[in-house]
């Protein structure tokens, strides 16, 4: 049976994986798709690629900083751009995973909760005492989510996970993938919004 | 007075410049506002960020050229992806704004053609005989447009653009400029719209 799903790749530092994360799963909805959501360690598909983060070059850092700002205001969502920025998401991407092979709701639960408090609230998801704070907010057992990003399972799982973007040809987040059809870029909603009402095109 | 045409910068070479070229002035009209075209070297503004071409990085460049014609596609825009690309366009840009001195007009339909030419039927702007034709093709004097591309003088005044470019903070193309407010790339088609009928947000 061919794979109905809306494919959702993201990292937890990424602004525009933040802002997709807003609108995509209402947008697969209305065309009767599900989402799936794949944490993933967007440096480890750069260094893949040969690519940089956009604010680390020179000249881009400040275009991009202005519209991470606008792009999210174009789509209604709260953004503060958040200091430090970029920071290390492993922990939170491993959390993540953790409470996917549990229910994968709670880990979509889990996505929200950590995109929305790094980008709206400035909480440092690479920060383990915030990480636990958070984690016990969003009603999961902080204790056990330390336990998670800790054990050698969920690192090997994350691992899995990055090395299966990189074979897929993924360098950047977000990462949409409809029908086989990839889509980087929030600024690609657009023709995802196309595809799923018309089809190939 | 405020300066109220929508600035449009773009390289013969690439892509998505083609594919705003085919729609930027018709929005602009939409939202009574005059289109003022630069031609530009993408290169020189690469070199400036530190960066390169979507298509020189390893993974990245099969994406690219999915999503160029895809992006075409989804524009309505014909589009046959071109070989050899990219490709030096100093001297179509010099044939650009020797037109542009004597007739801004002129020079925008010199854009259009080279443009249609390069994406749509693979014209390499690239070559002497090739661009001369183009030029004849276009009711141009295709002599006086090889002196104008071999002139110290136009090669000085993209110099002057190019840096122009490089110290506005571009890296990129195309890049539409609004009410003093840069727009990088095809890709931020309804942002530019939303700022021409709304206003700043």
């Amino acid at each position: 049976m061919q794979d109905r799903s809306v494919h959702f790749w993201f990292d937890f530092s990424s602004p525009y994986s933040y802002i997709a994360s807003e609108w995509v799963e209402a947008l697969s909805a209305r065309h009767g798709r599900t989402t799936r959501w794949h944490a993933m360690l967007l440096g480890v598909t750069f260094q893949a690629a040969e690519l940089r983060s956009p604010v680390e070059h020179p000249i881009k850092r400040d275009y991009s900083l202005h519209d991470f700002a606008r792009s999210a205001r174009f789509e209604g969502v709260p953004f503060v751009q958040p200091t430090p920025f970029p920071i290390p998401t492993h922990q939170a991407a491993r959390v993540f995973w953790w409470l996917d092979a549990q229910d994968p709701q709670r880990a979509v639960d889990w996505a929200h909760a950590a995109l929305r408090a790094y980008f709206a609230r400035g909480v440092p998801l690479n920060d383990a005492a915030a990480l636990k704070a958070l984690a016990a907010q969003s009603g999961f057992d902080a204790d056990a989510a330390e336990r998670a990003w800790s054990d050698p399972a969920w690192k090997d799982k994350l691992r899995q996970v990055n090395q299966e973007a990189i074979d897929a040809g993924m360098f950047g987040a977000p990462y949409v993938v409809v029908d086989g059809e990839p889509f980087w870029g929030n600024d690609r909603k657009p023709q995802i919004e196309r595809w799923l009402s018309q089809g190939r095109f």
